[in-house]
């Protein structure tokens, strides 16, 4: 049986998602508290999103195939689903093991041909900036770039439209071996908000390598005034990535992926919309 | 002359705000900044809230007397303001030394007879909890307590209306020798917030020690359904602090001291509701 699981991180005490021999990933601390609670040897998660090191997530998704006997012998109260029972002990072992740095939020049974990866439609992702503006707000630079100059939203949100729909994002990708960098850019939204913080909001069909920091690091620069808002537009034209300033990871964090409906998935979309921040 | 401080701060690192002897507190990391930056020896920051060992502030306010010719002595770019001046060179320090855990939004010099702590006419904490019905957001754990049982915000925000006025808070605070126990709660509002988190807001003229997270650790009670609605007020009545239950230091956080308006408090309190955030 294919199980879904939502998780939370804070990226920071992580080489990123992917296992990395002899290093922290959150996918070998999940991984491991799973095997450990089904009593299983191999298991193996497929993600949503690939973060990088040190980027968070509020909303990533993975899957994970397990033996359904395995799975129904999860230890738990007896009031308890067999879902509950194992997302409770994740939890504590996760919550022992991390301080808090990963919860996972769900796990339940998956969808008829689901897949986290590749049913995925939609990544959205934000980053965030304390400008010389905004106040700095100790209590959230885990996920907070301070930067020491004002930036113009307004015309970082001017300078992004022109980048979206579908194009080779060649110049803002990190390229890999064998790998398409056509991508299709739904939304890049910048503006100040309640906090006075400088947000971005980026959605994409996917992203490639790098993409989110590095859009990011060519609107500072606009942002900032030094470069005009046709710079972004001229450079992904130019599909050359000499030059690509990579904005810092800790700003960064995977918010939300999109699936198609299912009865499931529309219990999803309302509680992210209940939930949603202002910043 | 007299310089006012807006403070923010994480409490993790640190004892509490006030100085004690070999370790890390609030007041001694800015204390020490002010008197290298003044390139004077004593340096004395007089408080609005003595936070505890672990509680966070985003609106602590102090003030510190210094010679005037050492204020205007201190080096910077020559189209800065001796308040700006200060006020870069002391977050470049704190941030060198804390990693941003601690941050200085505003210097500047105090309005005729201002005092931090006595010309202060409420103090206001929030305390957040995250429940079994709450996202678990791990960017968000360093200030919020992770709570495993449900709570009813409802029947907590009815018990602690019984709560408002003018009462002795023996049965609240940690009593301190020759220290009345007398004040006049003004608010004490508890709500379920935009991401889910039980809010709780509590504002007084002043707070006698370990007020806020007794009142909590009560509520809480009640939040359960351990305790009925009425049973915070019959603590308080019977002045009893007997059995008292403080909750968990991490959750709680200064957010704002309210002085009387002058011009420079009115411009302040207008960028506070600016940044007012839903949680």
């Amino acid at each position: 049986m294919r199980l879904r699981l939502d998780i939370s991180y804070d990226g920071a005490p992580f080489v990123g998602w992917a296992r990395q021999p002899g290093l922290p990933s959150v996918q070998e601390s999940i991984e491991t508290a799973l095997a450990t609670i089904l009593r299983i040897d191999g298991v193996q998660l497929t993600v949503a999103g690939r973060t990088d090191s040190g980027v968070h997530a509020r909303g990533q998704v993975a899957h994970v195939d397990v033996p359904p006997d395995a799975f129904a012998a999860v230890p738990g109260r007896s009031d308890l689903s067999p879902d509950h029972a194992m997302l409770r002990r994740l939890n504590a072992m996760l919550r022992r093991e991390w301080k808090g740095a990963i919860a996972v939020g769900n796990v339940r049974e998956a969808p008829e041909g689901f897949d986290a990866r590749f049913s995925a439609i939609w990544r959205r992702y934000a980053y965030r900036i304390s400008d010389e503006g905004a106040p700095r707000d100790p209590l959230a630079r885990a996920n907070v770039l301070w930067h020491d100059r004002a930036l113009d939203p307004e015309s970082m949100h001017r300078a992004a439209q022109q980048l979206l729909g579908e194009h080779d994002f060649l110049a803002y990708c990190k390229p890999r071996e064998g790998a398409t960098t056509i991508r299709t850019l739904q939304r890049l939204d910048v503006r100040r908000c309640s906090r006075g913080l400088v947000k971005f909001e980026v959605q994409a069909d996917a992203f490639c390598h790098s993409m989110v920091r590095a859009l990011v690091g060519s609107l500072i620069a606009v942002g900032e005034a030094r470069a005009d808002e046709d710079m972004p537009a001229r450079r992904l034209a130019a599909q050359n990535h000499d030059g690509m300033h990579v904005a810092p990871a800790h700003g960064l964090t995977l918010e939300e992926v999109g699936y198609p409906a299912d009865d499931a998935l529309a219990a999803r979309a309302a509680e992210a919309r209940n939930r949603r921040d202002t910043c």
